[in-house]
């Protein structure tokens, strides 16, 4: 479908009002009405202008004058109120209702229907009642033009006097009056909704002291990448003529869940389809086709030889209480650990699992939970190498502390290679870090530790600061714990047998959280695939969607599950939500992971992986691909802007996620740092040179990291047009 | 909208095929179209049958042809394959798409689009493409029949020549060939979906050893409170006439969620319409309207001097989660406990909370979480007296434990009378209560227990055995707690000076878990109103929606919300989920909300009401309505049924939940007990005498409890059918 070129600023005036006119069927009148309406509008409106716009047509019997439905889609992005001319024929009812619905299912409102009022089928009183009991939408009524006159003279005499008549009629005067109310009614609410949602609203992982109207993001509607927002009305540049609303690049990806765009139509009618056919329909012992097909689909994409279920609930965090109690319950189980001896995991420094009890206690103690009054952190966090280019160099960052047990930084030439696992296991790169983890995990053993899981977030770790880490030691930790079940088992414990099942667990069972890595956040299905190894659980959330709704699933192997089989009931999984697999859930992920792997199949991202990201095939072993680690930001802008050595002290993008490391002068670092607030505010200050209008770029922080997030169907413009944003906003 | 009477399943035969011919507009062919389709396919399908149902029609003219969208609304339970025939005319190709959308939405799978094959304006080849590319629906085009002859004979004969040449045409055996092939493929998935189920699916609270295909409810598809289930195969009733599918009233009300209705239509264009407006945009420091309408919709509704903001979660577990770091929070900082200091709660035995750990921590050890990992209970549960109907008799049940202290168990003349809590205080029932409360909180706090907050379901506790409590005692148990700070702060800290805001907590935070029993699910919008007083922290989810999509709405005091202000980002509220506020879930919520509150004015309930429920204006307190206390399941029946002393342990119902406590012989009770389950599997069974069809009861137990569950629009038909299989399963 043709999309005006982003970044495009929704009209909306003070004064000017403009609409857009749809008609339910062709030959209902659009430009009677039209008219009708702009000289009503006209004698009623002093001193501010009215727009009706009918869609583009190029004569009575055109082709273009029989898409409504294309131009719907079109226009889509500026939801212009809609005027919807009824068909007053037979056949006209259900034509002018499913009109009407496919116009709500785009987003357009809806503010008034207009039809003719004739005798034979009544249409005007049956819609009338249709829409003011169903929808709240007035209809009105007007009589039918004039038969046409033998004489042109006489038509067009007769057809002024019509005009004329009728614009002043009642009804008329009454769809004008009403379109002007919610005009009102739009703006006000606009102008409002910021200090209303001050006094109402109490916000996720906010400090309210510290906000103030103007920082809250007013959000008319959302398309594609972009937001329409209400522009700052003290704006230097705006004026009369300026729209309240301006085009925002949804830079933080609508909270990393945004993949196929805001408002995708597909993902809108899968959404309708499963309301339509199930509602919510209970899943214990219970399935429907939406919530197998998925599990199918996911399965198979993840092509993997450990995961074979799928547990169904409802975000990221639940996701990961549930694999916790798999992989625990798993653990405790073979191992034969006494209830009182409580297991806890093994991680990564700066982890994030989510926000409910069981997920915060997986991270070590930080600013994020010390004052959680129930939390208790449980577990070991390895610190470990990261991956930034520095000053134009790709680099594995080694802290200081660890450089006496894993080496030096070390610079490659690009990210593929230092992506390349076992190219550098055939050097023997991963021997010191194995040795590090045996020894550490054996000191902590000795402690009296005792460990139930792995659980990491493969190569990113986002909310714990958007730190790419070298993926070589991930490979490793999962590695050494799979060669040391002498390390988790009771000790004086005799040793258990060996299963008969090759992907049964071994060691520990390892948990990925891949609820913001996986699914091509990262470019690929599945960010376990950067690692070369399988996960014995694995969860999935955020992009499942396509972006829409909260689901996630939790994926595990048949020995994971096995361990809870007997038979006894309290032995089970005793785990679930009311809305489990819930069908709208379950068919947008469907429609979302099919257009997903769609896109990867036929080359969609192609554009993106020639920005600089295939590298030289000598540097890598054979059946690794060059187009394999790869970015929608391209590789030139991050390493320029690496080089930037005053303000950033690293950058790194994978995938459609680009992560700015700003320096700190005063040398905090981490989430409560305040260093990247200075070029967050001036790319949402934005560009008022835009040649559709203003627009920015709406971003977030995490500390003293900005990091911009594309979807999975950002264009090459739209990042051309931010990287040059980007540019200015570090240069400046 | 007219529905045909339930129960009724769906026809669906495995030789008999039977399809719904739907017009995208009036005379595009429709008549043709079945013609055709019939005569093609009685020619290539020997030996079974094919039915073309074209909407009612009276005439060529007739009004009743223009009202498809009305007969797509009355035929969506039976969800028979659509044919939808398109239009080949001006303006046909929009008409098409969003009809196509309108029966989407609806439910329906439209298997096949047909229209006419003509030069000008090529409909054909638009809608081949975008229907293909879009929805992977094949289209089929077939030439014009012949132009009307002059002779009425010339004119028969014409058209059978048509019809002969087109119905052997390719084209049309490709329809036919395309129905017959997605025939099969709807059978075989449902055939198969059961055990492709037990493979891949990980069940929520499922011991899955215990479990077989045939344990499995295939839902087909669900509307109003039916679903449509696969019929079991080996049913002795079963013949080559009835259906592959049966009704089945959705007795779990979906896992409690239910309550407008499957496939409701206002709920689906409310989801598609936020879908198409916004999709998902993220909210930390955004505002949109359907959030901040819903916000407004739910204080208001709440009608609490005490609830001034609303924070957005995905499900009752989070929202809990989320509750407690805000009253511990709270606690916490007016009263000075130092960071070690660990506060627990207040609760009852045989609470739920949800099943993230957090909200586990809430509920005394049991069989629920003994198996649970990092499962460590934090608090005090007080046993409590119960509300049931005994041998025809209301009572207050008091443990047995608790008599000295509490008194003997007391018979009331209704429900009502046990429910007017001020007029039992007037009588002076409460005295013993809080005498009690208040001495056993001074004996643990001398232990030395720390408390942090109160939380309670109000009058029903849920997943924990469907126990409904003496209100006053929770009533009690908030006013000793309140009066009482004396006992919750730090030993020897100083008086904390008294808040000027009268609605500041006092004592302990109060939490209210309204999850289940909000929200009209006891016919009230909040359950606390049972208990005359009002909750500093309010959680809600479940009904929110109508039963839809996942939501929680956590509702807090100013004062509650002022606690997490300084100017320190680490004093925050650090808890957020990637989908918080999603437009989808606040749209469907506001419009769910809108309705429920309408149909409580306008006495939409009032034939429920009137079963029994009204009690004699003399037993209540003055300003106290006597149709306050009611349920959707007559009196009669729960006064009956409580009479089968032999079986039934006692009976309660208020609002649309009916709780069956039988008697489990072997003595065990609670949530693994098995006593309920012969009378779950008699209304499983279900009466295949039906006069639509076979149907049954879908109903789920808790332990030695059955309990049903309406929705807010069911039927008192629908009541009366499952009243009476009710009593024959009871009586057998």
């Amino acid at each position: 479908m043709p999309q005006p070129p982003p970044p495009l600023a929704s009209p909306l005036w003070r004064s000017l009002r403009a609409y857009q006119i749809f008609g339910a069927n062709t030959e209902v009148g659009k430009t009677v009405f039209s008219t009708l309406l702009c000289k009503a509008a006209a004698a009623r409106t002093t001193g501010r202008g009215v727009a009706f716009l009918k869609p583009v047509s190029t004569g009575p019997d055109s082709e273009a004058d029989d898409r409504w439905t294309t131009q719907a889609d079109m226009y889509a992005p500026l939801r212009l109120p809609v005027v919807l001319v009824g068909d007053s024929r037979l056949g006209g009812i259900s034509q002018t209702i499913s009109a009407f619905e496919s116009l709500r299912m785009r987003g357009y409102d809806v503010e008034s229907v207009v039809l003719f009022k004739e005798d034979k089928y009544q249409n005007f009183d049956y819609l009338s009642e249709y829409f003011a009991e169903h929808h709240d939408v007035p209809v009105a009524g007007v009589i039918e033009p004039p038969e046409r006159k033998s004489s042109l003279e006489d038509d067009v005499r007769a057809m002024a006097k019509y005009y004329e008549e009728q614009s002043q009629a009642k009804n008329t005067g009454d769809v004008i009056s009403h379109l002007d109310k919610r005009h009102e009614q739009r703006i006000a609410s606009l102008d409002s909704m910021a200090s209303q949602a001050l006094e109402k609203i109490w916000y996720p992982f906010t400090q309210h002291s510290l906000l103030t109207p103007k920082d809250i993001n007013v959000i008319d509607s959302a398309h594609g990448d972009y937001f329409q927002t209400l522009a700052p009305s003290s704006s230097s540049s705006s004026s009369q003529n300026d729209s309240l609303l301006r085009a925002s690049f949804d830079g933080s990806a609508s909270w990393w869940t945004q993949g196929l765009g805001h408002a995708n139509p597909r993902l809108t009618l899968a959404a309708a389809y499963a309301a339509g056919r199930y509602g919510h329909v209970m899943f214990a012992s219970g399935i429907h086709r939406p919530a197998l097909e998925l599990s199918s689909t996911l399965l198979k994409g993840m092509n993997s030889p450990r995961l074979d279920r799928v547990f169904f609930s409802d975000n990221g965090s639940t996701g990961i209480e549930v694999a916790l109690k798999m992989g625990l319950g798993a653990a405790k189980l073979r191992y034969g650990w006494a209830k009182e001896e409580k297991l806890g995991i093994v991680g990564l420094k700066g982890s994030y699992h989510g926000d409910t009890i069981g997920a915060m206690d997986c991270s070590e103690p930080s600013g994020y939970n010390e004052k959680v009054e129930w939390y208790d952190g449980k577990g070991h966090w390895f610190d470990y190498p990261t991956v930034l280019c520095i000053g134009g160099k790709w680099r594995v960052n080694v802290p200081e502390e660890l450089r006496q047990a894993l080496g030096e930084d070390a610079d490659f030439g690009s990210l593929s290679e230092i992506f390349n696992v076992q190219g550098r296991e055939q050097k023997g790169h991963h021997i010191r870090y194995e040795a590090f983890i045996r020894e550490s995990l054996e000191r902590l053993v000795k402690q009296g530790r005792r460990f139930g899981s792995v659980i990491i977030e493969p190569v990113v770790l986002g909310a714990g600061g958007m730190a790419l880490v070298d993926p070589l030691f991930q490979r490793a930790l999962v590695n050494v714990v799979r060669k040391s079940p002498d390390l988790f088992r009771k000790p004086g414990a005799a040793v258990e047998e060996t299963s008969s099942d090759p992907n049964a667990w071994t060691g520990l069972p390892i948990i990925f959280d891949e609820v913001f890595t996986g699914l091509y956040r990262l470019g690929r299905f599945t960010s376990s695939s950067f690692l070369n190894t399988y996960a014995d659980i694995s969860v999935h959330a955020k992009l499942l969607t396509g972006g829409l709704v909260p689901l996630c699933t939790t994926l595990a192997s048949e020995n994971i599950f096995q361990s809870f089989s007997s038979q006894d009931k309290t032995d089970a999984l005793l785990h679930g939500h009311s809305y489990t697999a819930h069908p709208v859930g379950c068919q947008v992920a469907l429609e979302s992971l099919n257009d997903l792997q769609k896109m990867d199949q036929d080359g969609s991202w192609d554009w993106a992986k020639s920005q600089g990201w295939k590298s030289s095939e000598a540097s890598l072993t054979s059946g690794q691909s060059s187009t394999n680690v790869w970015s929608t930001w391209p590789r030139d802008l991050v390493e320029d802007l690496s080089r930037q050595t005053d303000r950033v002290s690293g950058i790194w993008a994978l995938g459609s996620v680009l992560a700015i490391h700003i320096k700190d002068a005063s040398g905090s670092t981490g989430y409560f740092s305040n260093a990247a607030q200075d070029l967050r505010d001036t790319l949402i200050a934005g560009d008022s040179e835009g040649a559709n209008g203003s627009w920015n770029v709406h971003c977030r922080v995490l500390g003293n990291v900005l990091y911009l997030m594309a979807g999975q169907k950002t264009t090459e413009e739209s990042i051309a047009q931010i990287s040059s944003e980007l540019r200015k906003g570090l240069q400046a």
